[in-house]
């Protein structure tokens, strides 16, 4: 399993118009791509135009070749792209280690 | 519940070092903390020094008051602390939504 995660700015004051987006572009666009495995979004406390998107993928490439290099990856970017302020900032990253019999 | 991400670089070849005291750090002394509801640790594909710990709080002022602010801090930095290429940049952040039947 790895982690996606995608550090996200948007524009100002494009917050509800973005988690509408991104929750339409999960369910309808990137929910079909071959081994995406779940997905969360999260909104900063400390920076209002900050977000970041968590996505699970069975194998680093069902994200880096299959979604991104696949025709899904339009849509997902037709979508969304519109709120970004910049590029998103992406990288993937291995379980080190996690709790055991906590709430999350 | 609240999310902190904190966004970690550490000085090059200590990785297995850091991830036993992470590890350690997390279990022994962080896991005391009043509203420390988990963690998981991840470690970057891309970037070999960078790594991110999420920790799930009850409250926001569990992390930035009654963890920062009291004795458990000290000890927890002592022993993360030294690894430290930079001060981590840590955020807090609020569930937007997350998938429902996957395996996240």
């Amino acid at each position: 399993m790895i982690l996606e995660l995608a550090d996200i700015r948007i524009l100002p004051g494009q917050q509800a118009g973005f988690e509408e987006a991104i929750t339409r572009a999960l369910t309808t666009v990137a929910s079909q791509a071959q081994g995406m495995m779940g997905w969360n979004v999260n909104k900063s406390v400390e920076s209002p135009e900050r977000y970041v998107l968590q996505i699970f993928w069975h194998r680093l490439e069902d994200h880096t070749v299959g979604f991104r290099q696949g025709p899904l990856f339009v849509q997902w970017r037709a979508i969304i792209g519109p709120f970004f302020a910049q590029p998103p900032m992406v990288e993937h990253f291995e379980l080190v280690g996690k709790s055991v019999g906590k709430s999350d």
